[in-house]
């Protein structure tokens, strides 16, 4: 347990982070349910797994959203490639023959 | 611009994606204004900015959320700890007098 659990504004801003994760998780959990459907899609069209003009129009449009909302651009490209880099892995396993 | 946009299944799939990214933008804009709130007040309460115990109880739920919505509990691990180490430079900064 935390050590700090019985502070009770700490307690209620860590409420709001734990609402806010567990939407995180499942916006993320929706997404890459899509993006190994695209993988599938890509592997039975023999399209290339990763696509880097796709990627940097992505980057380009939410480091302009994240701007707009107060949340750190480089922070974010490096989010969006993080989470891009998992998928590419995905995409690959895919290519593969992996069906995990 | 990219190579593939005339493809009308990659065409839908990537409108969904660009969906999904701009609620994580705007998900994550949030929670990094109730992080902040937090470094401001864990640097006036002279708390630490880091709590490995409440990180440890974050991993251990987000994996359990991310096994019940189908993503992988590994992959959520270390996107909650790519969050928290953003998070934590950000604490060191506020202690450090940086109002940014």
């Amino acid at each position: 347990m935390s050590e700090h659990t019985e502070d009770p504004q700490l307690a209620e801003f860590r409420a709001s982070i734990d609402n806010i994760d567990a939407a995180l998780v499942h916006l993320l959990a929706e997404r890459f349910k899509i993006t190994k459907a695209v993988g599938r899609y890509k592997a039975n069209s023999d399209l290339p797994p990763s696509d880097p003009g796709r990627e940097e129009q992505q980057i380009s449009r939410l480091r302009d959203l994240a701007d707009d909302s107060g949340l750190d651009p480089a922070f974010t490209e490096k989010f969006i490639r993080f989470v891009v880099a998992e998928v590419i892995q995905h995409h690959q396993r895919i290519a593969e023959g992996d069906s995990f």
